[in-house]
């Protein structure tokens, strides 16, 4: 089998590994059965518990921001409609892996470090795409004068965190749907609660 | 000097380390001298480097939720001025607070076990609250009858997200005031982006 193939095995089992058990209580024996691999190749081929866990970080977050783009780009679409292919995208991805999701909004910040400088860099990557898609609809807008670059940041920055709070949020709660925590953001960030209080919803075209 | 007093000067000594070398790093020899006493009194009183930190985010928590509430509760306002005075109250809280701000989103969450549990158990006592205004404000708006109570949950895990996101890069980004920040969450949250982009902003009446 390529060692692409094997790896990918490993990183799938380690991901679902430290989702279950937190990085300091996933033994690299599990992680090798569930690989169907030897516990000496996987420190043959990723090296430590550390270098495994610092990977599917980044795999899992490249994966996330992937999946993100695929839904926004290449499509022309209107600002509000591009926001929600992108909402949409995010909560879709978050719902159908689940590991991941855990892996990169706990498990990667809450032990400690290096991983939450990991973490935090690759957040940041996402709130610059964030930012960028949030530049773009303003300019693309009446408002964009009025906007500001610091606004962007500042947008982008209250929309990951909201996203990141409510995918958390739609994961643990049982019978909540992708879609239905999309829309719930996109009412929350596009209508805004002042609209929302009068019934006025965001809705698609 | 009374016991409470001593207390507080050595929570006071511990928010400040821990908030600068995190909780690994910071050493209870620096906690003492911070706090004008020594060292065997520091565990005198709270009995363990673990226990302090479990004590320092426990304050920090509910004296954020107490500056919140005394922004919000007692004066008869509409739901958007409501969430306004609740914003500012959270923003300048976190502003003026740096450090209390750093041990509570940051190092509570990223130091492993027991502190996430317990930072998430503080977090969810906030959700809480901030659905609870939400609610509130739903009841006495038109558009009660369309939020069910699982919308307001999920509002107020998007809101108490988006304001913890920003808090981090409002303390991070030199310059934005805590009134800048409190402003743009209210634009975001209230007005929503739709509003946003056509330079319809919400503004205090």
């Amino acid at each position: 089998m390529p060692r692409a193939v094997r790896e990918r095995q490993m990183l799938d089992a380690a991901v679902r590994s430290f989702a279950r058990h937190g990085y300091q209580t996933a033994s690299m024996d599990e992680i090798a059965e569930l690989a169907g691999v030897s516990k000496p190749l996987v420190y043959l081929y990723l090296n430590s518990k550390e270098e495994l866990f610092t990977a599917c970080i980044r795999r899992e977050a490249e994966a996330l921001l992937a999946a993100v783009a695929a839904g926004v780009e290449g499509r022309e679409l209107p600002p509000d409609e591009r926001l929600w292919a992108g909402l949409l995208a995010f909560f879709t991805y978050a719902a159908e892996h689940p590991d991941s999701w855990v892996v990169l909004s706990r498990q990667a910040r809450t032990q400690g470090e290096p991983f939450a400088t990991e973490a935090s860099r690759m957040r940041e990557e996402i709130a610059v795409y964030v930012a960028g898609l949030i530049g773009e609809a303003a300019r693309e807008a009446h408002g964009a004068a009025t906007i500001t670059e610091r606004d962007v940041t500042a947008l982008a920055q209250a929309l990951v965190g909201s996203a990141e709070s409510l995918a958390t949020w739609a994961n643990e709660t049982p019978g909540v749907t992708a879609k239905e925590a999309a829309a719930t953001l996109m009412n929350f960030a596009w209508a805004g609660l002042g609209n929302l209080m009068k019934s006025e919803r965001w809705s698609p075209r």
